[in-house]
This record gives C-alpha cells, sequence and structure tokens, in this order.
C-alpha cells in the first residue's frame, strides 16, 4: 500500500486538494493519500522545500510526494518527476525538491504529456489535478518514470542552507515560524558556538540564551526536533517579540 | 471500498468532524471517510453547494457525499438522501446538493427516522452526528436507500447559475474567494465576450483583461479550473483589490 | 484495524503531524491515522482534555488515543498509556486523558524507555514524534502496555467538573468556543434549572433565555450535543456577544 504525501500552498477550504484526492482516488484506490501540509505560505516554494525537508526523513520509505506549490503554472516550467532511493516526487521544477535530495543520489524525468495523454487533460490553470495527481496515482499503482517520462538533466535549485560564518557572529535566515511562535532557522545546531549571542532580525536586537528545554527563561535558543537552531521565548511567540517573518535574514553575534 | 466525502461548515478545531467520523468508523469501519472541506462559510449553504459542485466531477464515482451545512438544524426540514447515478448524498434538504444533481437524473428519499430508529439518537443540535453520519455508513456498508427512507417528490432549490446577460455587459455573483484571493464567479467563460472589461463589484470599479495564465499584469479575466470567469491579480489578492466577498453581486462591462 | 486518534496543538501548517503520521506508517502500516484536531488551544491542557472528552464517546471502541498537547516536553513529567476497558490513551502525564477515564476503570503504565530503545531516538523537543507516535503504533500493531511499561500507580488529574451549585446561581467555566461563535460550558444541562437567567462573563451581563434549537431569538441556553449547557447567539456569535474566551469563568443567576 504506497501513501501519496501531498504538499501544497492550496489551504483547506477550497475545491482544490479535494480534487486532486479524488483524481487519485479514480486512478488508484488503492494509494494512501496523506497530508504534510497544503497551508505552505502562498507561491512560497522555498518555504515549501523547507516543510518538506523537515518531514521527509519521518515519512515511511517508498511514498511519493506530490508538491504543488506553483506560482508558475500556465507558464513553461517542466513538469518533473524525481526518484531518490527511498523516495518519488511529483511536482513543477522550481526547486520544491531540491533540499530533499541534493544529498542522495536520484533520476530526474520530464513528465511526458503526449505520451500520457495528460495533455487532453490540462486545462492551464491547476497542474496539480490534471497532471500531477494523475501521475502521482499512476506511480502509486505500479508505472514506472520511464513509462511517464524521458530522461532530463538538471533540475532547478533551491539553496536553502545559504549561511554566512564568521568569527563572532552567523548570518542566516528565518525559515519557518510555527504555530508557537517558535522560529525555525537554517542555522546548523553544530555552528551554535556560545551559551548566548545577540540576536539581529530586521532592526530588533535580543539576548538570547541556550537552553535544553522550551520551559526557560526569556528568548531561548534550543537545538529544534530537526537539529537545526530554534529561537524559542519562554511562554510566549518568539516571532511576535522579535517581529520575525519567514524569509528574514538574522544575524547572531556571539558574545 | 467506498469513499465518504465529508463536507460542513464545522471548521477542524472542534469535536463536530471527529464525532462524524468516529460514528462512520463504528458502523462501516471499512468506509473511507475524505474531507472535501469543513471550511465552508458558517450557514452558508450556498457557498457549500458552489464548493460541492467544482470538487464532485472529480471525485471517484459511486462515492457518497456527507453534506451538512445545516443552518436549520432542530427545524423541520426533512434529511434527505438523494441517488444520481454516480453519486449518493446524505444531509438536510436545503438545497446544498442540488447544484450538484441538476442536470442528471436523481432519486430522491426522505430519511425514515423511526424505521431506521435514528429517532432515539436524535439530539435536536447536532444531525451531522445523530441521523447523516449514520446514514452515510449504512449507505457505505450496504444497505440502499429504499430501506432507509422513502421516496420524496421535490426538494429544496439552490439556483447558483442566475446572471443577467446583456448586450453589453454581464451581471453575475461572487461565489467563492480562494487562498490566493482569486475571485470565483458563476460566470460561465463562454460569456466572456471580450479580451477586455470593467469589472464593477460594490462600489470599486477597475479594467481587466483576459489571460491565459496568473502570470500577467494587473486584474486578469481567467478561464478558471472550473470553467468558469475567475478574477485575478498578478502577484495579489484579487478579493482584497476589489474588496469582494463571497455573495457579493458584480457586473462586468464589455469595452 | 485499528484507529489512531490524533490529538495535539501543532496546528496543521507545519511538518509536526506530519512526522507523527510517517512515523506510525513507518512502524505499523495498518493503522489508520484520524486527525481529532491539531488545533486544540496552545499548551492548552485543559482546552484538549475537554475536546477529548467531548470526542471520545463516538469514537470506535478499542481506538488508541495520541494525545500530545505537552508544554512540559523536555521536563521531568512522565511519558505514559493509559489503559480504559475501551480504549488506550498515549501521551505526556499531565492530565489531558483524565476526564475521559475518570469515570471507568483504568490501567496506568509509565513508558519505558530503555526498555523499548526509544531513549536514543528522543531528541528533547519532540516527544510526540520520538516518544509518542511509536509507542502508538507498538500499541497499533500488537504490543500490550506490560512490554511497552511498567505499572504506575497515580496519574495527573485536571478537574474540568468543577462547578459551584447555589441556590439561585450556578458557577462554571468556559470549556470551549466552536466555530459558530457558541459557548460550551462545563455546566451540565440538569443543572439548568430555570427557563431563563443572566449570564455573567467577565464583566458583561445578559439575559439568556431556554431553547431547543439555534433558532429562537436572543441569548440562548441550550442543551449541547453533549449535553452540557451552550450559550448561543441567534445569528450571531455568542462568544463575539459576551466577549468571552476559553477558561473564563461565567455565573448564571437564575431569574
Amino acid at each position: 500500500m504506497v501513501s501519496i504525501y501531498f504538499l501544497t500552498d492550496f489551504g483547506n477550504n477550497d475545491y482544490y486538494v479535494c480534487a486532486m484526492k479524488g483524481v487519485v482516488r479514480t486512478l488508484c484506490p488503492k494509494a494512501e493519500i496523506i497530508e504534510i501540509t497544503n497551508n505552505v505560505r502562498k507561491f512560497n516554494v522555498k518555504h515549501g522545500s523547507f516543510i518538506l525537508w523537515q518531514a521527509l526523513r519521518w515519512i515511511e520509505k517508498e511514498s511519493i510526494v506530490l508538491g504543488v506549490i506553483d506560482p508558475g503554472v500556465g507558464t513553461a516550467r517542466d513538469p518533473i518527476i524525481v526518484k531518490s532511493r527511498d523516495y518519488t516526487f511529483v511536482g513543477p521544477d522550481n526547486g520544491l525538491f531540491y533540499p530533499s535530495i541534493q544529498e542522495s543520489e536520484f533520476d530526474l524525468y520530464k513528465i511526458d504529456l503526449k505520451g500520457t495523454e495528460l495533455i487532453h487533460r490540462r486545462t492551464g490553470t491547476f497542474d496539480g489535478r490534471d497532471i500531477f495527481a494523475p501521475i502521482a496515482a499512476m506511480l502509486a499503482c505500479g508505472k514506472s518514470p520511464d513509462e511517464l517520462g524521458f530522461r532530463k538533466k538538471s533540475m532547478e535549485v533551491i539553496d536553502i542552507w545559504k549561511v554566512k560564518l564568521g568569527e563572532n557572529f552567523i548570518e542566516g535566515e528565518v525559515m519557518n515560524i510555527d504555530r508557537f511562535g517558535n522560529i525555525m532557522t537554517n542555522i546548523s545546531w553544530e555552528n551554535v558556538k556560545s551559551n548566548h549571542a545577540i540576536v539581529n532580525i530586521r532592526r530588533l536586537s535580543a539576548k538570547a540564551f541556550k537552553s535544553s528545554s522550551y520551559s526557560g527563561k526569556g528568548l531561548l535558543m534550543i537545538k529544534g526536533s530537526t537539529e537545526l537552531l530554534e529561537l524559542s521565548l519562554a511562554k510566549g511567540s518568539a516571532a511576535d517579540f522579535l517581529e520575525a517573518d519567514v524569509g528574514d535574514n538574522m544575524r547572531l553575534d556571539w558574545r
């Protein structure tokens, strides 16, 4: 029983996600549909790529990821299949899958719309329903990527790991803000070189202290559950406190 | 394996949807439960009927739709089953299912609360849990509508397709606003007679241009994914730009 | 086919719930995962315990409840399994499960991290993924609580039923506010002794009248779907009208 994990920015209010589910269930009733989230920030491929990277290591092997954050729908970007050793990814070629496969070997395919006859289904405004969900369903029911596309040489890249490491500072980026207001960064925990730091985001600066749990005092530097630096405010929202948002640059000065 | 598709205005925060799922799983464990959405606008049967109409053509045949947008719970409206060739609908008789079946033949039943013994379960404030979920579960596990109700002659009607077509204009309605701020209308794409128009919603007017994708410039008229006119603002929210909301009347003047 | 019902305050935007689902599907693919809600008020164990109490009686017997509202993650509270006649609960020992089992017999276990080898998995900031999801999966696939933990004598208690019953009044608490703005209280319907009352919440007071359905006029006292007093405003939000929030104390003076 293969699982198809959905990752979109469609939200859960409209008919979009249901249409994709219905397409999957029509073409491959035995596939299990599981939602990573449909609430990726609108059009924010980088945000989606980070959420996917966080989730992926916990997803059972052999699963298919149907990832549709697709600001370029209706334009010329390729529809692709990426096959790594453990997972298969289906979606637009815009970098969404790159952080999840950049450290493994993978095979890359451009979906053959004519060969799969999906070209007749395509309306131009909803490839998630017209192209990507059918392809994911066909993969779940046994088709191989070779039957659904052609080999392709290169894919779009999103580098979520860009940091600047100085002697007394590190610069990184706010990758996500969770429901509790915790700030997930792209700074690897092993690069946190001190027990205290001045955190600078936008125009605000604040002292932060290393803590091994969320139950400390003030602004905390925590080893997050995916081994990245996380900023957390005891009994409050670090994001509100620092007026931080996804995509913000940040700097930590070690003290 | 029959699917039961949930459509409600209960949201996903309270115990309501879970109670309905638990009832289904208790009575018919093999049914698959899939959510269309639980975020239909509160009490807005017309909004729900539009979302359902959009979703339905993508839902696998033989599925059951459990639709509970039910502002009249506790009053005298009938609990009904509607059986079309491809789908079975269960919910209150308030027009919710009408747009989804108005073009097909269908059989209509009033649920027999005494015959099904559901009358003993009914608390009066939550028919979704007490009546409609059990009936959907019984249908999924093989009961026929004839065993669960009596034939009924007429049902409530919601006409979502009311438009006024003039020589140089068309009047319609805002049916949904999606997560991206796109405005879904009830105007069929084939009635879009010009490449540009003045859009009038409430007190605002704005020029709009036909576009084949979301990546144009300014306010766009798009052939939406369900073949209706959709208004979209390139890199922004058309709904915010036009201060439009679900239920608003709108007029397009062709220029 | 055993169901695992998720109850968390993680929201549906981040990778947290998906990570827990992936862990369950990796360890016990045949388990069905169903969401009660992931939108319990942040850190609010009492709120979660009320939602669970409401939902539980509708959940099919033999199910497992994976309940992770866990403000104390990383501190010394025990990870527990609670086994009642009909359900098995897995989560932190903080009172979350108490209202759901306080009227039945139950066996209580402290999860044996060393025995289950989960101690090697534990990161300290996400026990839902590292401890509770794996334990729920093992239970779903046939392990007994005795294999996963040691007997424990007492558990944390949350008493959600504290009310003060006077001759002409009753004092209780706002337990939940639903999507419609209905106010769920902890006041049993049988304690509603009059057809009208003055409701006092914070600084506001308002007259309320008994009604058997939501379609009355003004502020209504309704026998809610879990047999508790519910305050509802006809065609409006009682919570907005009374400026009430979860956790507020309230008093009804019978008139």
